[in-house]
């Protein structure tokens, strides 16, 4: 093992490890623009403690629920509670990839789990209650996710049969976009939202703060595929980088079209999400296919956007304040099922295809089955009172801007 | 090619990418919050589109126009369309620098080539008409950039000349200055700017959010002047580091005391502006200076920074919302003409402002030609009605902070 | 000396230098969440001003005062005015923990220098004098914080007794405290705060921009434990990584908990500062406690946090806006006895609260007489009227958000 070589592929684990971190931020504040103002400490508050449920459960179970080491194609597997540094070397581990310490491993590792718990949080925001929500956080990052990421990652069986996604168009982001539609369909539409009258579209309340969310997870992004080459070779690494910027940078220019075209108007709320549309598009694929490809996938998934969230809206009258499940689900998948047609190598579409579905029954289950019993037994949404009153004086007695007018949204006052 | 070497040379222009990213949230950042409450979704709307723009016209043709390869010593070239791989060694490149990816590469330059329109965007803002600006945006970063940018970058003429700019003072700062410069002359004032009664500040409705703003884009200036090193060499990057900083840091000294002597307060928005101006004053030498001499041009372009905006303003009648034409004009042309007094080697002032006048000219001529085109055809500047209403409701349907208070500006409802 | 492994050891330096940098951001909009609408601008101004005047005082004297060279062991040194690049490859000096440049390790030192003073700034806001703050900023960075720093990380008396503090939980984060303490003490409480009707809270004006502070910390926290590692060893800089973040994810979880149970509420501004804390907490052992114990370290400094705010705020009565001193003083002295309690090794817990003690007198001393000489000469406060009216209008006359309603708060209203 070349020491130097070694200390630099490791620091680009730990190095991207820091980029993925700042994504836990990027998706804070993303969900804090995109809720009513009455909603963003809970939001917030949501967010940290998913960051600190999901570092402490990886390290004391998921991880080595997730990479359970033995002889490979399993479905399920445990290697023991909490870290154990391997012996020999001082801990560095010659990976298929490159070599890299134990600690970076699972410090990388542990950031992207948080992720999708995340991904559910802005989707049951401003009706959920606080406590049953956490308590689905922990369950879903301890043993839903390092499951079905083992199938792929930990060499598990999907990973026997073929099935590519580099670094979690599927496993992390439908993983987290299937747990927010079990969420929303059990939960409910916000109040007023769907109503005789109408749909009624309910403003986020600072748009500033979601463009700066959505530019931190594009940063994040670098090291969340960057990072999953897993080592730092040039010419991978930067493959990743190109096909990453550009697909994001397609992303934005498809929903522009697309969304003028539909609604005459150019709406940020779309580019924004054609951005993440396209950065979850691309990651499943984002070392196997061409500059060209990752353009096409990029644009694809940006003009699913607008479509996409119209459709979850209008016609599934399915209630997603922020649009995670068009952005991680839907993008998700298309980004999952195009290494199928644009990866260069040896890749199946039909492989892919069950790979998306396999994950997604078995996560759709889980997290249907978690809030399900919730729902009948602690109760899984805020009454209506305290959804009126804003969950932030609900739950917290803490207004987001205490010095700031607190009157009722344009929206409530038009509902009245 | 020592392959460690290699790869933490290639490792570093990678993660000084992901740096330079953040810089255009910066931007974003900070023009949102010079620019009134009614205008900012669609600043954000402009640096959303406008790095989506930049990377993918910068990928299709401004790459291989600023790199055209051949004998050097050019006007113009190109290399044809789209990326193309060299052969061998996998695409790592033999740079007289050192030797990185040629992915790696791309890359970090397509982040650099957007922030020329970003910079326009800033002054032109709350007045200027989306989709001309868009279309300003894709011939300025496709075309006029790699021309000049190549003159230097590229080994043109410029270069062949011993002209120095570093990382940009002139090569990307000044020419983002000039485009502004263009604009802003062809656009005319905000309604109410300058009137019989005299000048009216319109002051940014979010200080937090610019000095956001001024942080992150010294945060990204590690990457943007530390990439430019195009190695990770630690004698050039730590120096690069060191006098980086210094100069920022001598720039809020230099606005602190200027802008106190000349109006008796203590401007938080000069002191942001001469932070800034000591970073665009350093880029062109950052590598060619003493530590001392790095104090000394940050403390001047700092200074320089309240002069010049009440020159602008007061003198030219020039509107510029967020001070771009004094921070990267000005600022920019300072830094260039600072390294023909302050470098350590064979720097000739004379060659510097031939440098710094010819690729101003250039730009200027086509961004006016551009902009002036635009005027008489489709028109730049949206209608009084528009103005008063907002770019946001006018253009975007959409309000950037829909629960607050939605009441005209003090300065709005003064004039009345 | 490898090249290539001088050059990434070099190169993580740099890189953590970028990350402590963006701290002073995450200082800034932490303090500027946490303070009122009114004293926005005024805390902003001050974060600006303390990195500039921090990295400049530092490079003048600040550097050579915390590492004078000689024989070690001693109470003061100094080493000539200004940075003095050493003879022999290029810079490159071989430290005991690695090789790294000159110029990285006085970037590196210098973002740390900062530090100290911006603590300050937190627990004396909304009242305090901008230029009095300034003067006291400028000593206490150039002269009190070098000298401590060199007892332990200039080969001191304290480092050759065997103090251990890895990261500065001591040397920064409680000399931070100390000067706070001895600020709020001679300044007395925010009008209002302490009447004979009891306590009244003050909250500050925006828990996003509070949020937003609290992941940058965290996310700069890589930068500042990591590269105080001084190499990029894997092993190392994995367990930093390891033990750091969870940690701060113990900090939130003893918070969430504590906080509960005294307030039964969901405090967002204690889960942040438990966040804050763990983090200041692991900072003096990361790299010598197991990640057992550094979950344990984080509970318990999470879990002081509420007990310590409210202990100071209702029983000692001492005005701390931001709450710096729970977060920086009481885990700092907490992270530091811990290495005598959990650190693998021989650590003395003697020899740590000889330390602790020894910097706490020593700065405290010098905090207290440079802001009582102050006091009783210009002044430190700012006129009852002036704090009624708020810092940004009277020393800035400039309004964080011109266009938002400008009303009293809630809690001006309420005690009038």
């Amino acid at each position: 093992m070349n020491e130097a070589l070694y200390t630099v592929n490791n620091l680009w684990i730990l190095i991207a490890t820091v980029l993925v971190f700042i994504m836990h931020l990027g998706f804070a504040t993303l969900e804090a623009g995109f809720v009513q103002k009455k909603n963003t400490v809970n939001i917030l508050f949501k967010n940290c403690m998913i960051i600190a449920i999901g570092l402490i459960t990886y390290c004391l179970i998921g991880f080595n629920l997730m990479y359970p080491g033995g002889d490979g194609g399993g479905f399920i597997g445990f290697a023991g509670f909490g870290l154990s540094l391997p012996e020999g070397a001082a801990g560095g581990i010659e990976y298929a990839d490159g070599a890299y310490h134990y600690y970076s491993d699972f410090i990388f590792q542990a950031m992207f789990a948080a992720t999708c718990a995340t991904i559910v949080s802005g989707a049951v925001a401003e009706r959920i209650k606080l406590m049953p929500f956490l308590v689905f956080t922990i369950l879903f990052v301890m043993i839903s996710y390092p499951i079905t990421g083992m199938w792929k990652w930990g060499a598990g069986w999907l990973d026997a049969m073929g099935f590519y996604d580099f670094a979690g168009s599927t496993i992390v982001h439908s993983v987290g976009g299937w747990g927010a539609l079990a969420g929303i369909i059990l939960l409910g539409a916000r109040k007023g939202k769907y109503t005789k009258k109408g749909i009624k579209p309910i403003p986020g309340h600072s748009i500033p703060l979601a463009t700066l969310g959505v530019f931190l997870l594009w940063f994040g992004w670098f090291g969340f595929n960057g990072g999953s080459v897993l080592s730092a070779d040039p010419s991978s690494v930067g493959l990743v980088f190109v096909t990453t910027s550009l697909a994001a940078a397609a992303g934005a220019i498809g929903a522009f079209f697309v969304s003028y075209w539909m609604f005459k108007s150019h709406d940020l709320s779309m580019v924004l999400n054609g951005i993440l549309g396209g950065l979850v598009g691309i990651t499943a694929g984002a070392d196997v296919v061409s500059v060209t490809s990752a353009l096409v996938i990029g644009l694809i998934a940006g003009s699913i956007i607008p479509l996409s969230v119209v459709f979850f809206d209008r016609y599934l009258k399915l209630d997603d304040p922020v649009g995670a499940t068009s952005v991680h689900l839907v993008c998700g998948i298309w980004g999952t099922l195009a290494v199928g047609i644009f990866g260069i190598g040896e890749f199946s579409f039909i492989t892919q295809l069950i790979g998306v579905a396999s994950i997604g029954l078995f996560t759709f289950i889980f997290a249907f089955g978690v809030f399900y019993v919730l729902k009948v037994t602690v109760g899984i949404r805020v009454t209506e009172e305290e959804e009126v009153k804003g969950l932030d004086l609900a739950e917290h007695d803490m207004p987001a801007y205490p010095e700031f007018e607190s009157q009722s949204s344009p929206y409530e006052l038009a509902i009245k």
